[in-house]
This record gives structure tokens, sequence and C-alpha cells, in this order.
């Protein structure tokens, strides 16, 4: 178990740090954000401390999706929201503010004036497929490295 | 292999509609959204049609979970961006517009003007403990079912 003695979350999963827990396994530890967007606005963690998404084996990433439909059912039934956005924020300029990467599962209802800023544009002819072949050899060169 | 005839996302993982593919294994799929909130944002879904996060089985979530790290990578070698968002939106009122589920990764940058609306608030004296206990409930309720 990898934990960092000054994050904040690492003390909320030792629970030096007190939390309201909804769910825990062996990897994974959900609680109510005390900051809440809404009711019900849960945080799912790793337990091991892993300071972004980034630096999360697949296999921790794995776990943390893989609880992400029972969390949200839950929401949908304990908030009565009709909906909910999942959402994790790499690095400040996205929002992150706990470097122990994080999930975010925020209840959503009618006129609640949350979600995400939404101004969709369009790629000039060719620049689509030009992005995407610039990500598969990103992609390529990362699942060569060792340890991956 | 699921698969629903009318759905949009089920046509771009058989290919009979085009898209920008990144990323691709015997699960899921990662291409670029074309509507973009910025360049490289990209979209990871299942292979399965899933209506929705909450139809999908934890292996599935979780599959698609493991492959966030390394897109997460990937998105900020290629776009420069100094950070991104992983949003996942369920139901209407979430913003959520093709019924497959699907995970965008939203490249961020200062200044860009994108993020989610935060407004966080309190909860009074007792609430969060109260709210935690209602999800024990419904999470274990739902443990119970046959099929989870």
């Amino acid at each position: 178990m990898s934990r960092d003695p000054n994050c904040i979350f690492c003390k909320v999963v030792s629970a030096e740090v007190p939390s309201a827990v909804v769910y825990e396994d062996q990897y994974v530890l959900a609680f109510l954000d005390i900051g809440p967007l809404a009711e019900g606005h849960l945080l799912v963690i790793p337990r091991d401390h892993f300071a972004s998404l980034t630096d999360a084996p697949p296999g921790a990433a794995g776990r943390l999706g893989s609880v992400l439909p029972i969390l949200g059912r839950a929401c949908l039934q304990v908030t009565g929201a009709q909906g909910f956005n999942v959402l994790l924020n790499q690095g400040r300029v996205a929002g992150q503010l706990v470097d122990h990467a994080h999930f975010h599962i925020i209840p959503r209802k009618e006129g609640d004036q949350l979600g995400y800023r939404w101004n969709a544009g369009k790629y000039p002819s060719g620049r689509a497929m030009q992005l995407a072949a610039e990500y598969q050899k990103a992609i390529s060169t990362h699942s060569a490295q060792p340890g991956f």
C-alpha cells in the first residue's frame, strides 16, 4: 500500500481524517465530498497514492472504473437525481485541488446550474486524421515502455 | 458483442460510420470527438452497447477505466495541454446526448474557459453521515442482486 504522509486523501484512507464513507473494498474508497456541488456528491479514490490519473497503472484505474456503475446507481436512488456526471480533473488547470487521483460523481437535477461548459468546435478537413495518427504514435510509444 | 442497430457509436464500432480512431482493443474504442471542446478531445467507449454507465457490468466499466491513464498521457503529449478533464454524462439532465456510455477526455490549457461549473456547498451537521448510511444501504442492496 503506497501512501503519501502529507496527502489528505491518504489520511482519509487511513481514517486519520474522518469521512462519510459510502463504499470500500480492497482497492477503492468512496466517500461524500465535504464541499458538495449537490447533495450526495461522491469522491471515488484508490487506496494507493497516485498523484494523478496518469500515474496510476491500468489495473488501479480499472478498479476505480469498475465501481462507478454501482455507485452511480446508488447515487440516483439516494438523491433522486435524474442523472449524474462523473468527473476527474488532472492538473491545476483542469481544477485538480488534491494530488491524489479521484473521480467525482455529481448528482444532476433540472435547473441545478451545474455541468460542463460546452462550446463545441469543428476540425478543418484532414486535421482529425492527422491528430489521430499522432495519438496512435504516442500510445504505441507508451505501450512499448517497460512496466506498462 | 451486443449492438444496437440504431446507435451511432455502435456504428462507429462497426466502422459503418467513419471515425478518427486513436486506440482500440478487444473491449474499448477511443476516437476523436467530431465536435471537440478543444483540439484532441477524445471519446472512450465500450465496444458493447450499454445505454448508460449504470447499465454496464463492473468488468466493462473497469476495462474503460483501465485505458484512461494511457489515453491521458497521450492527450498531454499530443496536444501540449497542461491537464485534462475526464467526463461522463449520464442522462439528458447531465448532458448525455448519445445513449452509448462514453467518457470524454478534454485537454485543458490556461484561459480556455472550459471546465465544470463549481459552486460548492456544505452539509448541515449530521447530514453527511445520514446520506452515507443511505448510500451504504443502497449499495448493499444492489450488490446482493443476482448478476452483479
